[in-house]
């Protein structure tokens, strides 16, 4: 028998906590508690690392206390990226402690390229590089997002190192921000929806790794602000999983993201970031839990959050 | 007065060496001389350091080689993102060094995500970051290349940073890979292709900043392995400067490539990497030049480029 596929770990995950919830670690400066930021800027001064020792503190306590209820994180590599190297180290430390406490790992970084250069990208994010005659795994996401624009070509290099190394994609088919519209909605002269060939495209690339629950380790990204497009696409796509974002601070609600499950209430993780991570800043909370306790008031709206998708079904 | 916009520097670069060509500086370690990867290995050891430091003496060698020559590089993130920090570190630099040089640097990174994530990536690759009250320079490219699939609002937050700090986009259109039909040629409604809309988009996001040469700065990246379709939207998209790969390497002649250009020789620039980089190692050029002259011959290779695409006119 081989290794068991990426999209039945995370499967599994999600009905051992019965919680379709995946927590987006997108630090910025002002999510993170003072008292952390003012540690980092006292060890190393106002420089890219300081931000970057924050951001891996921040992250490690919130994963701390959310790994036992919480299935997967989603780290969004721009929020690191944008700090340079030390930014880089940041993000990809946060990936092993998260592995460290047996959290899937879903690396939001939506790459798209050519099939040299997307080689690159999935032989660091999801597979291995070769350094003289030593292999070594750089980033090692369980999953990556990536954009569909470029075809099959710029896509497959990817699927190649699912295989291999049992990991998984969410491609991106029909995204949550306001003009996601502009280029995905355009109908084409069949009476489709880009979005819709696109989601196709994906059930198709997907056939060679449907695993034990029905679902194929390629998965699709499918907005939760567009309620009717996320039910229609669920129904046309049968053996697609979805990674929902929108829900909470993009403004979806549990009933908008219904349709993006089937009627076992399995199909879909919502991703939620900041009404998690900066829970300890937001209305809701702000009264109960002081900075010094920003893990447990994001423990506590994570909480919140599963019993609010228990409204899916 | 403002300061220059940036096309309209890297047109004046373009005209003063008589040369629309952009160098690709996408190492991978078979590229790299084995006397320079030697030198990294015993330094550092087999490890990712090695070979971001084997990368970057490459790079700088070939930069020193070219830099009078030829206007401008593209470095791929990919190549460099695969080796983690030390890789990211090795980008930067690369990139610090051909400015140094004078010469005009458009990072091949093809982000793409909502505006939050897209503020982060803008700021990161063309604008600033802040940390504490201090601003700071990042990777600080002179143009990045972007992904449209999103729509407006995930191109926005990269416009507002050149417009700030005199930066450039190349927004995909027209891809040069095999498969960049399966979305990019789609058939709308009205009969126009998906890559013509978003062609026309493009244009319209780059109204406020046409320069005195015409062209804005915010381009498009035009495949030149679909000569026909270069020359479609040549007409199409008059203010709207391309950057064409598939030049070389990728199979595309200078008469695939010569509609990009308008009737003066301008409105594009063509690029090559391994073409160039890899210059001595190929059947043309590896009787005259050894592996010490790595640099000598990607010289030679860029001029041998420079006076072939004379033949645009």
């Amino acid at each position: 028998m081989g290794q068991k596929i990426a999209i039945d770990i995370l499967i599994d995950k999600i009905k051992q906590f019965d919680n379709p919830t995946v927590v987006g670690l997108d630090p910025k400066i002002n999510y993170v508690p003072s008292f952390l930021l003012e540690e980092a800027y006292k060890d190393h001064g106002y420089t890219k690392k300081a931000v970057a020792v924050a951001f891996y503190e921040f992250n490690k306590g919130l994963i701390d206390a959310i790994c036992d209820i919480v299935p997967a994180v989603k780290p969004q590599i721009a929020m690191y990226e944008q700090y340079g190297a030390p930014g880089i180290k940041a993000y990809i430390k946060t990936i092993k402690h998260a592995k460290k406490r047996g959290m899937v790992v879903i690396g939001d970084v939506k790459r798209g390229d050519i099939a040299t250069t997307a080689e690159a990208y999935s032989d660091g994010h999801i597979g291995q590089v070769m350094i003289g005659n030593n292999s070594e795994k750089v980033f090692d996401s369980d999953f990556i997002t990536v954009n569909p624009y470029l075809g099959y070509d710029s896509i497959e290099p990817y699927i190649g190192n699912c295989e291999k190394y049992s990991k998984g994609l969410f491609v991106l088919v029909k995204t949550s921000n306001p003009n996601s519209g502009e280029i995905q909605d355009i109908i084409a002269q069949d009476g489709e929806k880009v979005y819709e060939k696109v989601g196709k495209l994906v059930e198709k690339w997907g056939e060679g790794l449907v695993g034990e629950h029905g679902f194929s380790s390629i998965g699709a990204v499918v907005g939760a602000t567009h309620p009717e497009q996320g039910a229609n696409l669920r129904k046309m796509l049968p053996k697609t999983f979805f990674l929902v974002p929108g829900y909470g601070a993009q403004g979806a609600t549990v009933s908008d993201l219904k349709g993006c499950f089937n009627e076992g209430g399995v199909g879909a993780i919502v991703n939620s970031s900041r009404g998690i991570i900066a829970a300890f800043k937001s209305e809701k909370y702000k009264a109960d839990f002081s900075e010094l306790g920003y893990a447990q008031a994001a423990r506590h709206a994570a909480i919140d959050m599963r019993e609010d998708l228990k409204a899916r079904f």
